[in-house]
């Protein structure tokens, strides 16, 4: 009886495996570095273009006349090659795959290091490095070491202002910034399946913060239905009764409003503990809580009043932002005096479109808070959306009330 | 008898007179630069901090640490000085200044060379130096020459698929970019009643274009009726009998579309002798051709298609873009396929958010196509927002069928 990345994979934990993988893709930053290294092994024609993907989305649109011509380049290989690119402004990689793209028990690798944000399909969805990701173009295949697994075993139900990012920063804190190396998480138990699927994608994302390979949840009746709306038909996927390295018990009635305070993801307070802190900059977005529920959510609590600092919100690919135009939610965003920015990464990565000055301070919906990541001497809290908003309101960390 | 130039700074073309200003700006760029002379000059008291406006607009969000730590110094100056300061997010200096700010009549000085913009209004609205900008802020004064007018006469109505900044491209070629060098422009004749206010700030804004301190419509019954929809009050001016150094007669029914080709303003070919050039980048936005109308325009030529190449459409300002939200065309827009940015200046001076790339080419309906603007090596045409429109569909310069 074998846990999901050893049904997906084929093999037991601890096996070294060859297997061919259904998509691969790289995004602008990895992407021109694969083709480089393609280059470099004299690789001229891809076995399998069809499964590959190239997306436009950590400088978008560029920042600079050399990042313009390196994505020029890699616009025209990807043309030459077959490969389906989707260009500035479609979108966060992972959230691009989310959407109709990756389906449950598919193996797939991004040359990024969230791409275990779609392990909440069911996939085994890893991310490799760029020369890694440049073999696979030219091979059509990887080599897997079968990951051990921990299981977080969820029951209960969020309730009061927590969501799925409050469970997220939880398990990171529970297992630590090393506790999962090259293990899987499974997202487990009753509690599992009341987590709606943009809540999944958030908490597979962060599964990376724990070490881990990847973060899965089994496809269950909400996947069936998430993926019908993207015009593709899938099955459940059935739990074998395996054997797991370890597993955490999580009830979800006792997760509250958390922050992961500088610099380390795994140092999480409540988020009472930090209220009062002063903010320059909010930022909600990222392939970790820049999707649909997230802007709503967001909105809901913004809605006729004003932020009172300066609050950026990216949405994660511009079906989200056409969602949110269509549905209200972006322009209740927009009259509360958010900057709303062209979907992608925005500054999540402190390349543009948002870095923080010397002492700023930001608290932001994404996965990390690495010193200097959002820029050289600024200063960076991780929250959920509602944590986010009631900050953004108020100038300062604020505990969200009860939705 | 005079002319509005005249009337308004009180003194026959030629002589130097001081005058109080009725608003002072600076956007991010040159704020910086006004603030580090005030320090120089020793000034700590302005008098008169509530004609004073900052403006952030050209490099927002912070594209970089500098830049957000500049803006963070800047942002504190305002505060501590009380000058009300709009922040990231809240559009284009010219635009945010369109907004219920600068009134008829009013002696308007912006540390941007396209404040000629709002000669739009009937108001004197000049650009000067950041240095210069400081002076002002220090004794709420400045001097001028008040300049000797050009009149362009216009008769007739915009017909096809003119536009009025088809208009303004005629008016530069005809003038040439040092043809009306410290001189006024006055939009006079039955036809300037007929361009809309958006129209208006779009040839005012190239005024500067043929070296003219300020390009000036009288206020009349559109103007009224435009400042009261921003809550203000405002009579219509009545032209006088006055005599202009020179008269252009233009017939807005002879109009067509047009392209400035690199790399001069001036140099102005009608689309169809430039139909077909490849297209790396469109862009449609800045204080030239980012408002209402434009954006409302654009929506409609590219309507339930899809553009060909990539296109950034980047609203003047928040309130542009909250009212393209309401109207559905920001929908239209995000459907077809564009990039939206935040309001804002966007790539148009080549510091961020779409610079090109070497050899790249981008059919702009911004107001410069200097070399190298927009990035090293790029090649810049600038347009009408309707050939903009149906040259992203086309992905090449393509001539816009009649609205």
């Amino acid at each position: 009886m074998s846990t999901l990345s050893e049904v997906i994979l084929g093999a037991p934990a601890g096996e070294y495996v060859d297997r061919e993988v259904d998509i691969a893709f790289a995004h602008d930053g990895t992407g021109v570095l694969a083709r480089e290294a393609l280059r470099e092994m004299g690789v001229e024609r891809l076995p399998h273009p069809d499964r590959l993907r190239l997306v436009f989305d950590h400088i978008v649109p560029a920042n600079t006349g050399t990042t313009a011509t390196l994505q020029a380049e890699l616009r025209e290989y990807a043309r030459v090659a077959g490969i389906a690119l989707s260009d500035a402004g479609g979108g966060i990689c992972h959230q691009v795959m989310s959407e109709g793209v990756v389906r449950p028990g598919m193996i797939v690798v991004g040359a990024d290091s969230h791409t275990c944000t779609l392990g909440a399909f069911g996939a085994f969805a890893t991310g490799v490095g760029a020369t890694d990701m440049a073999a696979i173009w030219a091979s059509g295949e990887t080599w897997f070491r079968v990951p051990e697994t921990i299981a977080l075993d969820l029951s209960g139900q969020l309730s009061g202002a927590a969501e799925p990012k409050d469970l997220a920063l939880a398990c990171v804190a529970e297992l630590g910034m090393e506790g999962a190396t090259y293990r899987a998480l499974e997202f487990v138990g009753d509690g599992a399946a009341t987590i709606s699927m943009d809540g999944r994608l958030t908490l597979s994302n962060m599964a990376v913060e724990t070490g881990a390979k990847t973060g899965i949840f089994y496809a269950d009746a909400a996947t069936v239905r998430y993926l019908a709306g993207h015009g593709v038909t899938a099955s459940p996927q059935v739990p074998e009764d395996c054997r797991y390295e370890r597993t955490v018990a999580i009830d979800l009635d006792e997760i509250v409003p958390l922050v992961a305070v500088p610099h380390r993801v795994d140092t999480v307070r409540e988020a009472e503990e930090v209220a009062g802190t002063h903010l320059d900059q909010v930022f909600v977005g990222t392939c970790t809580n820049g999707r649909y529920e997230d802007l709503a959510r967001f909105a809901r609590i913004v809605r006729g009043k004003k932020v009172a600092v300066r609050t950026l919100v990216i949405p994660a690919s511009r079906s989200v932002l056409a969602r949110a135009i269509a549905a209200g939610v972006l322009a209740e965003i927009v009259e509360a005096g958010c900057v709303v920015g062209s979907p992608g990464c925005g500054p999540c990565l402190g390349a543009h479109a948002g870095v923080l000055g010397e002492g700023e301070v930001c608290l932001s919906t994404a996965n990390r808070n690495f010193k200097n990541r959002m820029g050289v001497g600024g200063e960076i809290y991780l929250s959920s959306v509602a944590t986010a908003a009631a900050s953004a309101l108020a100038g300062e960390i604020t505990v969200p009330e009860v939705a």
